[in-house]
C-alpha cells in the first residue's frame, strides 16, 4: 500500500499554535493579567430564539415513529430549497432546487467539490489567503499560482489576462482581509473565467456582513456567473451555526466545465460519498429564513459590526491604516511605525494583554499586517480599544 | 477547465429507481392494494428516550451564552472519545483518544479515506458489494478486483494469497448478506493483509447486531490488526441515527502504510476539509454510551432481531435458504425454484405486494438472491411473512 506522497508537501500549520504557546507563557508570567482575544475567528453569541425553538421541534419529531425521520435527501431536504431559492430571489436570482446542495459547511465542500476536477488544472489563488484553499491543491498534488493582494490593490487583486488559470478562488468579504469586490470588480473575473474557460469557487461565507446595498452578496449576481461559477455558503458566520454545521453549495446546471455535467457530477459524488446533514440541523438553518430568523440573526450581526465600528474608530483616532469593519467581521490593519506582524502581536501581547493574529500567517502580503475580528463582546471590544490606545 | 474524466466510468445506479418505478406501476394498476416494504434500508423507530433528553440538553445549551459551542475540534469532542474508548475497553480493545475520530457517519469517512491513499493502489472488494466501495474508487481511477463471495463459501470470501491487494474492503455483518465473519476468519484476512503490505477498511456499521459472543464485533479483537486496519462505524443502525449524522472512524497509530503515518495524514485531512460534527450530535452520540442509552437502543435492536426471528421462522418453514437475520438486521434469501433476482422480486410484488430488494442490484453474485430487511413494524414483517407462505 502506498500513502499519497503529496501530503509530505504540506507545510505545518503553526499559526494558531504558535499564538497559543506565546500567549500561555505570558500568562503564566503574568498570572493576573486579563488577557483579552480579538484574534478570535468564531461567533460568540448563542444561537437565536426562532432557531432553537426549530431545533427542540425537531428533535421531539425525532422522538416520536409518526413523525421520525430517517436518511433524508443527501443534497438536503426540500423545505430548505425552497427557503434557500426564496432568499436569493430577493436579489433576482432564480436557482433551481436540484442547483442547492445543503452541506455541513463552507469547508468541507470548499475540499470535496476539488474530486470532481482534473488532478492538472492550474490553481489561482490570492495570498493572503484562507489555508483551506491551498492545502486541499497541496495534498492533491495541483500546480498553484499566489496572486498578489497587497495595499496597491486594496486586497483585491483582478485577473491578470497572462496567466492561465483554470481553478480560481475568490472569497469576498474576504478572509482574511475583510476587503469584499464591487459588481465591477467581480464582472472582470468573472469575464476572465469565461475566457479562460475557468471555475471560480467563490466563498460567500461572509455574505451576511455585508450592509453597502451596491456590494454583490453572490456571485451570480454577475452575468455570466452561472457558466463558471460555484457558491459556497454558511450559516455559521450568519446564524452562529459553527457548532451546529449548515451550509449550502451552489453548483449551476449552466456550469461550462470542458464538456462535463458539473451539477450531475457533484450530485453523484455526494450521494456516493455523503449522507446529508442532520435532519435537526437542516430544521434549524430553515428557521434562519423566517421572519422572525432574520430579523433576529440582523440582531446578532448587528452587534458584531457595532464592535467593528468601535475599532474602527479608535484605529482612525490612532491613524492607523485598515480594511473591511464596515461590511465584514474583519479588520486587517497594518502595523504602525513599520513593525512587522509578529512583533507588533508581542507588542500588543505585552504591554497590553492582547492577543490578534499576526497577517503573516495567512500568506506573504500578509506581513506587516494583523487581523482582528468583531467576535468578541462589547464590553471586551471597548477595553481592548482603550488598552491599544494607551499604549501608542 | 478539465473535469475529472473518472466519474464517466461510473455505472448508472438503477436499482433503486427501478424498484421505484415497478412499485408505482404496480401500485397504480391496484390502487387499493397496501404494499409492504421489506427492502428498507432505514431505521423506522424514533430515537430512544436517553438520546432524546440528551438533545434537547444540548440544544437548550446553544441558546445560553454562558454554555454556547461554536467550532468544536474537527476530530470530535473528548467527552465522546471517552465514551467510545470504554465502549471498546469493554472488549480488551485499548484505542487511545487520538485514534477515535468523530465522523458524520461511516459512508463518508469510508469515501474520504481515499484521499490518504495513493491512486495506483490495487482494491480488493467482496462481490456482492455496498456500491460505495466501488464507486468511490472509480471515482479515483484505481484498479478493483471482485473476490466471488458466493453460496460456496457462505458468502464470506476468504484471501486467495495469488492476490496483490493493497486497500481491502470488509464488512462485517455484512451488507446486503447479513453474513458475520469469525474471528478465526478475521485471523486469515489480518495476516493476509500484514503479509500483502495493505490496509483494510473495516466496515462495522452494523455491529451492534451481534448477539453472539464468539462473533469479533470489532476487528481489533483480533492480533495484528491495528497494525493494517482501520475501522468505520456508525450510530445510524445502533441507535437510529440514520437523520442525526454521526459516526466514527479508528485509525491506529501503529498502522503500517508504506512508511507513512495514516494517523497524522488523517488528522491533517480531516483538519484541512472537514469542520467537525454538530455538538448536538456527539451530545445524543454520548447519551447512547450511559446505562440507560444502551439499554434502551439494546431494546430497538431487539425489536428488530424479533423481526428478523420471524423471518427466518417463515423462511425454514418454506425450505428458503439464506443467511443473515440472527446478528445482522439483513436476510438475504435464495430465490426459490431457482428463479432470478428480478422474476422473484415481481412475483412478490403481483402475487403478495411485497417489496424486497433484487440481490443483482449488488453484483454478480446477487444473481438469484434477495435482500430482506428487518426495519420494518412487527405487524408488517408477521404479515408479510403470511402473504409469502400464501404464494408459495
Amino acid at each position: 500500500m502506498k500513502a499519497n506522497r503529496n501530503y509530505d508537501k504540506l507545510e505545518g500549520s503553526y499559526l494558531f499554535s504558535k499564538i497559543a504557546k506565546k500567549v500561555s507563557e505570558h500568562q503564566a508570567l503574568h498570572p493576573d493579567n486579563v488577557i483579552i482575544r480579538m484574534g478570535i475567528g468564531d461567533v460568540t453569541k448563542p444561537l437565536c430564539d426562532a432557531v432553537v425553538t426549530a431545533l427542540h421541534g425537531a428533535v421531539s419529531e425525532m422522538a416520536d415513529s409518526k413523525t421520525f425521520r430517517g436518511y433524508g435527501p443527501e443534497q438536503g431536504y426540500g423545505f430548505l430549497h425552497q427557503a434557500i431559492q426564496a432568499y436569493y430571489q430577493k436579489r433576482d436570482i432564480a436557482l433551481d432546487d436540484k442547483e442547492i446542495f445543503i452541506s455541513d459547511g463552507a469547508k468541507s465542500d470548499l475540499g470535496n467539490i476539488l474530486d470532481l476536477l482534473d488532478l492538472d488544472n492550474h490553481v489561482l489563488v490570492p495570498d493572503p489567503v484562507y489555508p483551506v484553499y491551498v492545502d486541499t491543491n497541496i495534498m492533491a498534488g495541483r500546480p498553484i499560482t499566489f496572486l498578489d493582494a497587497c495595499e496597491e490593490n486594496g486586497f483585491l487583486p483582478l485577473p491578470d489576462p497572462s496567466i492561465q488559470a483554470d481553478i480560481i478562488y475568490l472569497c469576498s468579504p474576504n478572509n482574511p482581509t475583510g476587503a469584499v469586490y464591487s459588481k465591477d470588480q467581480l464582472c472582470q473575473w468573472v469575464d476572465y473565467a469565461l475566457e479562460k474557460e475557468a471555475i471560480i469557487l467563490f466563498d460567500a461565507a461572509y455574505e451576511s456582513f455585508i450592509r453597502d446595498p451596491e456590494l454583490p452578496r453572490s456571485i451570480y449576481e454577475i452575468p455570466g456567473a452561472k457558466e463558471c461559477a460555484i457558491e459556497f455558503c454558511s450559516f455559521s458566520k450568519t446564524a452562529g451555526f459553527t457548532g451546529v454545521r449548515c451550509g449550502y453549495t451552489i453548483v449551476p446546471h449552466t456550469l461550462r466545465a470542458g464538456g462535463a455535467n458539473l451539477n450531475r457530477m457533484w450530485t453523484r459524488r455526494q450521494t456516493t460519498k455523503f449522507n446529508g446533514v442532520s435532519y435537526i440541523s437542516q430544521r434549524a438553518a430553515e428557521a434562519v429564513f423566517s421572519p422572525e430568523g432574520m430579523q433576529q440573526v440582523k440582531t446578532t450581526i448587528d452587534y458584531y459590526l457595532g464592535n467593528a465600528a468601535l475599532m474602527m474608530e479608535a484605529l482612525d483616532s490612532l491613524n492607523i491604516a485598515y480594511l473591511g469593519g464596515a461590511n465584514s467581521p474583519y479588520i486587517w490593519l497594518k502595523c504602525p511605525n513599520g513593525m512587522d506582524s509578529w512583533s507588533f502581536f508581542d507588542l500588543l501581547l505585552k504591554q497590553a494583554n492582547l492577543v490578534v493574529t499576526p497577517g503573516a500567517g495567512f500568506g506573504k502580503n500578509g506581513e506587516g499586517f494583523c487581523r482582528l475580528t468583531a467576535f468578541n463582546s462589547r464590553e471586551n471590544t471597548a477595553e481592548a480599544m482603550a488598552r491599544i490606545k494607551a499604549i501608542l
